[in-house]
């Protein structure tokens, strides 16, 4: 039997689109953009093209794109670079606040700036996983230099309020970033809309390969690079450029961009299919009352471990997650199931499924066959125990 | 006509075998490493074979290799980690010794932790690129924190003498890092044997993909990450693994390894080619007596621009550098050159070639028809201005 995936907040494969556009790139097309040759220009032409590409797919000037290696650095970059860059210019170290469900890469750099005079604190979010409004209104009266919430949360597909948020920072004159990471491609990203001054975006989430992010910047950031060197991307961040995974980034913002409409009418298909089923089997569907990602469902059985499920589920061919793939391996349980207040037990039953525009509703209709067996076998595994 | 691609210090093709063994993840086996499903164990098997392909090219355990997005990310991790590492360890801020001729990834991160309390001090190189050791020596009276000094310089392709380097910083217990990414491949790379603490190297100087280098580690050094988030590689570089360009890393190592006698033999023979001829033609070979890479010759012609030659020869179907790629929009006569004592005027003619496996001794002849042709052409028009 195939392996059915519906991890797709994990990773994505890499649409064959993309990838013919990045073949000739590690074909016979190679070169460093920097080389003044034939072939240091052709690249050169090619990062100029996906740049524009990027920028066009959440709505801002090519000249406001830096790319990285990834999503995990460009959201390094943003608080690091933005921290450092406020430095420079003589302002004060003031609080740095990140939501309490953000993924690591943004709350960990935040608090590792703490041995350097700055304060991490953290923004808590209501039981349907969206960040206080009263909470961080309160948190700004002190003296503050970023704040930064995701767009979308990546294990419940919460998606937060970020205008109101941005209101509330920019009365108090502080830099807001947004890590969209999850949000892009399933919703409209509009960096203009949203009024943040910082962004992050990545490939292999929406179809392009692994390798490839970027930091999306207003002209009122003065960011200090976090990788110092050749610098490249205008001094913004140095380092060879990675051309095949930028000309892949940009194929598949542009494809995003032109399956979004269908790509959320299938996925919210899906998605209600499958939470009302979920709903039926007596799970508790996390954020239910959000207004989420149409692909993402994030859910638990009472009694049930979610990695116990998850292997039983990988066995009968389903792909799924027990929560972010980062977090996988700590044993603890989602860090932002605890933030919205759900309890212990009933977070380590944690089960995500994240479609994908090629799943259809016969996996769908397949994976609730595997899941009723899986779950019944497993609660009668925990009746004995009990 | 074709264009003969004499470049390869910059970057070099993908060779076709590493491209083979990357297309499976570019494809079907999609996977997030750190994701248990059977997609997630794949990558995972996948990252870890890789692992040990480039542990074995630099004769270390798997465990001591950590995967970053390249060579500039490993060069700024490795001075920034080491150093903050120390000082969590409850050391004092020393000196940052780098020579005068490293690669800005190095030298630019040093100056930045400036700003933190760090001094950053230049190693000076006598006249055949070589980092002097009774400067190194005497610098290392004051209290220092970190060596680090390329392996073999990007431009000039000397090689350093850094065992002795090595004797000389460990006397004053001062951790070592040595940029090899110029070096592996071209000539035999022995972590253990040359002594060092920390290395960096690359994928994309090697027939492998961009995207992909790493940072080599003994177990002496306590390292802080530079990029925080989900906690891979052991806590050490967060973000999800570019898992096809990792694999594309470690076969690239592989093949690399199997061919380095005879890409020796074989760059040798055409550099000594293109010296004598260079020589016969009143050239200036930069670093002629140090102990160089057996692919790269760096040169100047009295009179005559280093840009305009390389773009001349651009035109006759010649991909050739006038110096770095990453310093090739600067304008400015290379650092190296200077350092070394070069003339400012003399310096500005510089032109590097920089040759791969797949050059033959008839591109070479090519070559050299075409430059004395440039080289007599552009003589003329700087003899008619002056």
């Amino acid at each position: 039997m195939a392996n059915v995936y519906f991890d797709h907040n994990s990773t994505t494969a890499i649409k064959s689109e993309v990838l013919n556009a990045m073949l000739p790139f590690m074909q016979s097309q190679h070169g460093n953009p920097t080389s003044r040759h034939v072939f240091g220009r052709n690249a050169r032409d090619a990062v100029e093209t996906a740049r524009a590409q990027v920028a066009q797919a959440v709505g801002v000037q090519a000249s406001q794109v830096v790319f990285t290696s990834g999503g995990t650095e460009a959201n390094n970059f943003a608080v690091h670079g933005i921290t450092a860059g406020l430095v420079r210019n003589g302002f004060e170290k003031g609080q740095i606040l990140t939501s309490a469900i953000e993924h690591p890469c943004v709350s960990k750099p935040a608090q590792a700036l703490q041995a350097n005079g700055w304060q991490a604190k953290s923004i808590p979010v209501d039981e349907n996983c969206r960040a206080k409004m009263d909470a961080l209104e309160a948190l700004l009266h002190a003296p503050s230099s970023l704040v930064s919430v995701m767009m979308a949360n990546n294990e419940t597909g919460a998606l937060q309020d970020l205008p109101q948020i941005v209101a509330l920072a920019r009365a108090k004159k502080v830099t807001v970033h947004t890590d969209a990471v999850q949000a892009l491609g399933k919703v409209a990203v509009d960096f203009n809309e949203l009024g943040v001054n910082a962004m992050t975006i990545s490939s292999h989430k929406i179809g392009g390969p692994q390798g490839a992010g970027a930091l999306v910047l207003d002209k009122r950031v003065d960011i200090e690079p976090l990788l110092y060197g050749g610098g490249q991307e205008l001094g913004l961040r140095s380092g060879t450029e990675n051309v095949a995974a930028i000309v892949g980034f940009g194929a598949a913002c542009e494809l995003a961009m032109q399956n979004l409409q269908k790509y959320r009418q299938k996925t919210t298909a899906l998605q209600a299919k499958l939470d009302a089923a979920l709903r039926a089997m007596g799970a508790n569907v996390f954020a239910e009352d959000a207004n989420r990602l149409p692909n993402t469902t994030f859910f638990a059985f009472e009694h049930i471990e979610g990695e116990t499920l998850v292997t039983a589920l990988d066995k009968a061919g389903f792909a799924v997650a027990s929560g972010s793939a980062c977090s996988s391996n700590s044993g603890e349980p989602s860090h932002v199931l605890l933030a919205m207040g759900v309890a212990e037990d009933i977070a380590r039953g944690a089960v995500r499924v994240s479609f994908g525009s090629t799943n259809t509703a016969q996996e769908v209709d397949g994976f609730l066959i595997a899941l009723q067996q899986e779950v019944a076998r497993l609660k009668q595994y925990s009746a004995i125990a009990a």
